[in-house]
């Protein structure tokens, strides 16, 4: 089944609407989400019992009208299974009990073996692609060396990630061996999901855009053209389409999309017209719509569906989606307005070329 | 005194080096800020006593050779003044205890007369004009108004100010109408600070960046034409250069210079040379070192500054800064280099065209 429009459009082929799936689709402002995730216990109980990140992949699409699924897990599996010790505090965010803290430390780290210490994620990623079906392509995704390495240094969530910024001056040669261990933990992980069941990948870079121009080509691009690098010359990867997502990087798409990926996800602060003018002869687009959007009318919600879709234009290569996560608030009719207006006004605009 | 070389490169005329301040210069992470504002008792009980505004607003220049001195005070002065009701909670931030909750409390808002609501603010410009003297030019400041109403709906601060965007859809007339009550009082408030002695002003917009293209050009640029149209129509203002910076706004720098300002400020995410290269030719460039540069060694932070003068490259029209506020871990040695390395390396940067 590998003539799903999600697929289709990330491939640039002509499709019969626009394809859309939402970046944390299934997550806490469904009900159904809420109740899996009490019946778990703990955020990270429910990412670590396949049978439950099945359950919740699953319930957005029984749902909506979406093309595409994305396995519920965590970017922080990664790190996790480097021996940092993920743990969540409710109300906090995530936090790891072993950071970062020299040279030592990062010396230290190998790349993990996702068939040994990620099996939890590839045994969902199986399951979850068995009771999907034909349904709708899954996607697999990772978290980018960059931001792996924020969290992994910082210990936790930061709004400036200081001291993984610092290390890029004070120690880099060691932040150049993290980001490198990263990055093949990452193309291990991604092509282990690949193997397990996953359609389609997608990197989320979501720290990059706190980087100067000449430290994110350095410290955050150059990496994800090493995973991208390392994914695309293996053979199991032939057919699965890539998507790079770097938050806030709408200065370095040129530079993104050379990196062999399929698509680059972006976030609302660009027109998805002055990207597709910049790199949609190379690439695929997926966004943009600001997920506040989702708090506005039935009304203006289709209108805004209607003014991106237009801002992307006729012809393939769009994948519709928010520019960032969907937030708990969210009303879930609203998210039906959305996938269903996507849908309508998104008829014949991937067509031709 | 109108030959500080900061105003003179903010007039884009020749000058011997490269001027420099630094946003949140008189701020915790001086000790001496400490002390006065624990003996202030709080934030606020210092920003409304004149003698230690001026204080603590001429404790950085004893320090460095800075080439402007910034009024202590805080955006959230106005809406205060509206009667929203500013207090600081320890640890979480600003508040408001009467936030805008719907289109009555927007119409109720009227222009506050800053000779009177906010004569603490004029009163601590005269006197830190006075106890300056010669030393070094004042700036004077506010928020801009898609920034004020941001913190106005929502009554705090947010990580995606949600409920001031979802009435850009759900009550566009209010918003319009509350954006247009904040222009005129920040045009009116910034006038006041010219007349008690402010010598050039900044324009804070801390949230523009939040918002998607056509939302920016809409509810944030269009307010800051405003308030530069109402500022440069007074003639107190002829000799006075007005400087907005709206963060994360690099796709709008084009529109944002149509607005009749003299500089733009930048934060860290574009090289000075590309904006140079966008709207130099218009208007003078402030910043825009990535802020946490000054956690690396004195030998890093001025090989930093170096790359950033050379961004900017030869000629007039540069004023050195960081792309946002310092931090308050940050040690105040540091900074010393940072200012010392700018005039240095900046030494000649700023002659002929």
């Amino acid at each position: 089944m590998n003539d799903f429009r999600f697929l289709r459009a990330l491939r640039r082929e002509p499709v019969d609407t626009t394809p859309v799936w939402i970046m944390r689709q299934a997550g806490r402002y469904l009900p159904e989400y809420r109740a899996t995730r009490a019946r778990a216990g703990s955020f990270l109980a429910l990412a670590k019992t396949p049978e439950l990140a099945c359950e919740v992949t699953l319930q957005p699409l029984a749902r909506f009208e979406l093309d595409a699924a994305i396995l519920f897990s965590d970017i922080l599996t990664v790190p996790d299974a480097m021996g940092l010790g993920l743990h969540f505090v409710e109300g906090e965010g995530p936090k790891f009990a072993r950071p970062l803290r020299s040279a030592a430390d990062i010396a230290r780290l190998g790349v993990p073996d996702p068939a040994q210490d990620l099996r939890y994620v590839t045994d969902a990623v199986s399951l979850i692609r068995r009771e999907l079906g034909d349904r709708a392509p899954l996607i697999g995704f990772a978290g980018s060396p960059w931001t792996l390495a924020c969290y992994m240094i910082e210990g936790e969530g930061s709004s400036s990630y200081a001291r993984a910024k610092a290390m890029m001056w004070n120690d880099p040669v060691s932040l150049h061996r993290l980001l490198d261990v990263n990055a093949r933990a990452v193309a291990a992980y991604l092509l282990a999901q690949i193997e397990a069941g996953a359609q389609a990948l997608q990197v989320f870079d979501t720290w990059g855009g706190l980087l100067a121009p000449a430290a994110f080509r350095e410290f955050s691009q150059r990496y994800l053209h090493q995973v991208a690098a390392l994914v695309k010359a293996d053979p199991r990867a032939r057919d699965v389409p890539l998507i790079l997502f770097s938050k806030g990087a709408n200065g370095h798409l040129e530079g993104l999309a050379a990196s062999g990926c399929d698509a680059l996800g972006l976030d609302w602060t660009i027109g998805l017209d002055e990207a597709r003018a910049r790199v949609g002869d190379r690439v695929a687009l997926q966004g943009n719509l600001d997920p506040a959007t989702l708090h506005a009318s039935p009304e203006a919600i289709r209108s805004e569906v209607q003014a991106t879709l237009a801002s992307y234009g006729r012809g393939p290569g769009h994948v519709f989606n928010l520019g960032h996560g969907i937030t708990p608030d969210i009303d879930p009719a609203h998210v039906a307005v959305l996938v269903d207006a996507v849908h309508e006004y998104g008829r014949g605009m991937g067509n031709g070329k």
